[in-house]
């Protein structure tokens, strides 16, 4: 214990300040779909988060966006999940605007009951939300919304739950900004722990 | 153009109704801390997200823990990222309330500015964030907070950023609740997608 109170030591005194423009290290990386003037759209999105356990609810954070008229004007919008087949159409999605650039045929698109909640036929995991709160930040839009319709396909489930490994979905890292796969399984949650709990 | 058209129409055949309990794929995994009734405390959670570019913020979404004490009494909380050698303490962090045990002393703790932002040595990435603004949704609380301060150390850096390769994160998936590392390269945001630009 002595040794390792020594290391944590020199570990505060390796601590150097840096720039406070970091993030959640990596980030899931997701298309949020749109309905903007009778056109579906996406955006690439990795500030995305669950926000809520019952209901179901996760927020995106959007800057300035085409997509902000749709979400504001339909109170709905989609988040998709992409597999590492379709980093190039993610990226485009993130390079261009909506504003400028159709890319309402850029996917094969298909609607549950909310017809503002374009979903992505290529994309393994699809949500349809009902907007449930905006709330607004110095510079971003944060879009709350309530998970009311999921799709999937069974060939990415296991006891009919999203699998990982079957999904294949990649991260994000800023801001570096590079994409990642999932690597190596580290353990299992809620469990990995349990040996530290007997010493103490 | 055609025979991908038909393949997609087969997804779209393919896609079936699931839970909605889904989340974005995979999560990073930090620790919040807090300081409560005079004690640091951590807990291990995965909703998480940046939320505000400037001035930078981060939100984490709670259920009703013993950290919404201090962070609602002190207007402060911090975030850490663990690297995948902390896979166990982390994992502690979230199978034990600090309501129940005082996990004070599992890390060797230092501070910044923040007197109620307990930093954590052994994390590559640390920072201390100021309460923004608490939402209450209805079953969590979002707590907003601003990036104040941010601590690593050099060798985690590459040109003075946090280096993901360097820190070697891990992530969470839910709701199988594993443990991931980071994976291969998968292309350059804001590049990878710059070839379909021309055919659009």
């Amino acid at each position: 214990m002595e040794e390792l109170s020594v290391k944590n030591e020199e570990r505060i005194m390796a601590k150097i300040k840096i720039d406070n423009n970091v993030f959640g290290f990596p980030m899931p990386t997701v298309l949020v779909g749109s309905v903007v003037a009778g056109k579906a759209n996406f955006m690439a999105v990795g500030w995305i988060s669950r926000v809520n356990a019952s209901p179901p609810m996760i927020a995106v954070a959007l800057g300035a966006h085409h997509t902000n008229k749709g979400i504001e004007e339909n109170k709905a919008f989609s988040v998709n999940i992409p597999d590492l087949s379709l980093v190039a159409e993610t990226d485009y999605c993130g390079l261009i605007s909506g504003a400028t650039t159709d890319k309402s045929e850029l996917f094969e698109i298909f609607y549950g009951e909310i017809k503002a909640a374009p979903l992505i036929a290529a994309c393994p995991l699809c949500m349809a939300c009902k907007l449930y709160n905006a709330v607004n930040l110095p510079s971003n839009t944060l879009y709350i919304g309530e998970i009311v319709e999921v799709f999937s396909e069974e060939r990415y489930l296991t006891e009919g739950k999203p699998d990982i490994k079957k999904i294949n979905p990649f991260t994000l890292s800023m801001p570096d900004n590079n994409y990642w796969g999932v690597g190596e399984h580290a353990g299992r949650a809620w469990h990995a722990g349990k040996g530290l709990k007997k010493n103490k």
